[in-house]
């Protein structure tokens, strides 16, 4: 397998693709970047792939990952392990890092989460994870969250960003105001809502509302509620990691679909 | 109020505060920091502050937080900018920051959370922060677990560290298994175990035992469960942060917990 090598950091395929840590080249390009062999192999099948780096000496062990790529028509190269680490900008880069096209996925039926200024990456891509898990039908972002197809987010996803419909939304008040008139159920967590465990049934597919770490839900986007819950503290915690707190409801939420299911 | 003022890094005490960046310096000296205004309010209530730093020219903002430890004994001084950016290893770092002996509480009675090589600062500090509002016993952390007084995990805590109680044991599995000799239920999720949402009643008081983000439950941590559960997964994810699974299932067994109270 004979590949062209890149051991330049001024190549301009290999700015470009360092580039894409930041957002404002991943709007530009509609592009992101993937690294690792899981999650490549998983956007060889998945998405459109632009670009393919392999660590210079291992071509061989990716062979298939390589084939996936040429054949979607993506550029495929090999580079020294200073392009590499100087692309991914990390200590220790995995061997393979793509670009491929950002997937728009429409939202599906079923619950969906609602992010209001969730500006965590780890929280943003655990709370993904844990919709893909529970089969949620999508996430929703307003304004003031963090990017999912930041590298960081990307990696909290662990492949479901590939998976879970995502939609960017200018006005998150709106947008839910608008799905409540449509008889969706809008849940959201407030110091003095009902017990979220003690909750009676509930309208089909409700959109679950998660603030930010630090102030919480914006007022604009409380007002739209049709349910303010909160989760019941035992102990001397105010309040969990938004991650954490989102994982036990939309769990619940799904305990509660299933065995009405079976 | 005139507080002696510190503005060189070379001075001993700032080197002190730093050093407790590092876990050779806290097992040495038994002391962790602490950052941020409510943490070391807290702090000033419940531990043995040996040293303060406040920003200089912050003083008054900060006079009962100073009048609380200069009465317990703690050495007080004023900062400069410089020496909090040194000491904090943050580019923006709070007002005041302070050095308290590390607590240690015994293992209280109600469920108990075990970590199995949980190697992410922010994931055990969450846990642990789940445990606090869930209001278990504590939390037994084995060989391998990221160190819950690193700056990183005491800030995904939340101040939860001054309330759990948390022990470090050298042989997890030995340790698990004279408490299921005392007939408590250990709890383990595995990809082949039963619907966690489905089990049965179990006895009081079991502990839940989390594996490692990347390894998962090591074998001879395994081998002592009583019961083996998994997540249902609809989705395509095959998993969970380990955090965010860690309090879906600490909240299940407190919602339990409470109807049977109820």
């Amino acid at each position: 397998m004979e590949l062209p090598v890149l051991s330049s950091t001024a190549n301009p395929a290999v700015r470009a693709m360092r580039a894409l840590e930041d957002g404002k080249a991943r709007r530009e390009t509609g592009c992101m970047r993937l690294e690792g062999r899981k999650l490549c192999a998983e956007a060889a099948r998945e998405l459109e792939v632009t670009a393919l780096f392999v660590r210079e000496g291992r071509a061989e062990l990716y062979a298939d990952l390589i084939a996936a790529c040429a054949q979607k028509g993506a550029r495929v190269w090999t580079v020294s392990d200073r392009v590499l680490e100087y692309v991914c900008a990390a200590k220790t880069p995995q061997d393979v890092v793509l670009s491929a096209r950002i997937p728009r996925l429409a939202l599906r039926g079923g619950p969906l989460v609602a992010l209001d200024g969730v500006q965590d990456p780890g929280n943003l891509g655990a709370i993904v994870r844990t919709c893909d898990a529970a089969g949620f039908g999508g996430v929703v972002l307003g304004p003031g969250c963090a990017d999912p197809y930041a590298p960081k987010s990307i990696r909290a996803t662990m492949g479901s960003l590939l998976r879970v419909p995502m939609e960017k939304v200018p006005d998150l008040a709106a947008w839910l105001s608008a799905r409540r008139d449509e008889g969706r159920a809008l849940l959201l967590t407030a110091l003095d809502g009902e017990d979220f465990f003690g909750r009676g049934a509930l309208p089909p597919d409700p959109i679950l509302v998660i603030g930010s770490e630090g102030r919480g839900i914006s007022p604009a986007v409380a007002a739209c509620a049709t349910h303010r819950y909160r989760l019941p503290m035992a102990g001397g915690a105010e309040s969990l990691n938004a991650a954490v707190a989102a994982g036990i409801m939309i769990y619940d939420l799904y305990r509660v679909q299933r065995q009405g299911e079976s």
